[in-house]
């Protein structure tokens, strides 16, 4: 299934599309506070929703849908998460660009949980900075309490389901002004995520997923998350022996090559610039760059 | 005020403490809902707390209020925040200790939100560490949003109080891992925090506190939080520069020297430990280590 959340910023709604790719009001059947968040994941909720689905009993959200109009804005597809765990150059030919070593073990830094906006929400770039960067990346929303997992098995039975996320990046933060990554990957707007999580029985294999971004029209991301060096499976298990992942946590997975610092002429985002994301079966986002 | 909240894990209920030092129950004035968390903070309901108080209509917190039996356990002063804003290196002793450069601008990392427990909580080492450490630190909690802040007083502004905070550290995790700090700093308990909030009327100055910590009955860490490299005002100025501060937040400012890595005989603890620590004015706690 494809859940989303649709409405203003704070006011959206949880839906699901359904076979004609129309957004399905889930608010009668999962009562009118319900919201896709630790407790709705917790509660396993999501075969109601199918056989709902299923069984057509669910009425097309008001209004035209998801057209795309402002009184349809598709927010981020889950209410604040508790955290959001990043994995650093997990992919060979990004973190050649960079001019790191390759990991031997996956690098974990973090990102502010009010960083999370929806697919389509404007991306600010920061006062002060010149060095806005995109990052393409496989979103992991975690469905169930993971802590010390044992195995892949074990991993993937945590995992609630999958979205396209933009690991919006300020590389001068990140990178020049004072040694932790975070600086430069927690400000306001700078973790677009969505258009919808599609669970994770729809996404048989997490490793074959070609995932692309686009700036002003122009290919800069083309990869496939058959390259990561630590794969979904082994993501999970291994965050889980460093602190527990909840419901509703999300894990961004890291980016291939075709970032902005990895370019020879570096073309950071300017305000105006347009970009363009998408992971095969999982959508398409699309934001305008404005400044803060 | 010394805000607090009392009972078990999950089910702790706001209180304040009175003159005499008991515990009196704020459900009746907030709600049976209410709890200290970013909407609390946000809807400056301190000052209806402080007249409930003053005209005494506050009941007695049930049983026998805050005596340390566990059915009156005391959680910590604020429910689950929506990030934890870790301060590296800020006291110019501790990072001589540790080998490092002094910063030239505040370090920042994270640490995930779901480390925090009560004060008399249990610590526990995570499976497979050698190197588990201490770290007796002045908390801020956030008041009102922060972004882009202009001056140290708009900072101190958008402080609703202070609290010890035990930043709880894996240094092999934080250090030898991957080289993100992140990774030793978010272990499951990692994060005691309380006995209380202290509003921040009753503390007039945040850079003139003691701030201590024994392990075993032996003194570890003797400072004062006069000697921060960046002070609480510039600490929360400079990180509303990079995120977006909102009420119910956690700043871990830093900590002074005296921790197990600086140690020449590195005494990371053990389980059965005892680890005390206290800040002058925002009382103490007191957790014994256990294993994961």
């Amino acid at each position: 299934m494809k859940l989303l959340r649709v409405g203003p910023p704070g006011e959206e709604r949880p839906a699901v599309l359904d076979e004609a790719g129309r957004a399905r009001d889930l608010r009668g059947l999962l009562g009118h506070e319900a919201d896709f968040d630790g407790a709705f994941f917790a509660s396993g909720q999501t075969a109601r929703i199918a056989n709902a689905l299923l069984s057509d009993e669910l009425p097309l959200l008001g209004g035209d849908g998801i057209t795309g109009t402002p009184e349809s804005r598709i927010g981020p597809p889950i209410a604040r998460p508790g955290k959001i765990v990043c994995i650093g150059l997990n992919y060979r030919d990004h973190a050649e660009e960079t001019g790191a070593a390759l990991p031997t073990e996956p690098i974990i830094f973090m990102k502010a949980p009010n960083t999370v906006v929806g697919p389509g929400d404007e991306v600010l770039i920061p006062r002060g900075s010149v060095k806005t960067d995109w990052e393409v990346e496989l979103a992991v929303v975690i469905g169930a309490t993971a802590r010390y997992l044992g195995s892949h098995q074990e991993a993937l039975a945590c995992v609630a389901g999958y979205a396209v996320s933009n690991d919006v990046s300020e590389r001068e933060f990140q990178l020049e002004r004072g040694g932790q990554w975070d600086k430069g990957k927690s400000c306001e707007t700078f973790n677009p995520l969505g258009p919808w999580l599609v669970t994770a029985d729809e996404v048989p294999d997490p490793q074959s997923l070609g995932l692309r971004l686009w700036v002003n029209g122009e290919v800069r991301q083309d990869g496939d998350t058959k390259n990561m060096i630590f794969g979904v499976a082994e993501v999970v298990r291994y965050v889980s022996q460093f602190m527990v992942l909840e419901p509703g946590d999300v894990i961004n997975t890291g980016t291939p090559a075709g970032v902005a610092l990895g370019m020879p002429d570096h073309p950071y985002l300017r305000k105006g610039d347009v970009v363009e994301l998408e992971i095969d079966g999982l959508g398409r986002q699309r934001q305008i760059v404005g400044q803060a």
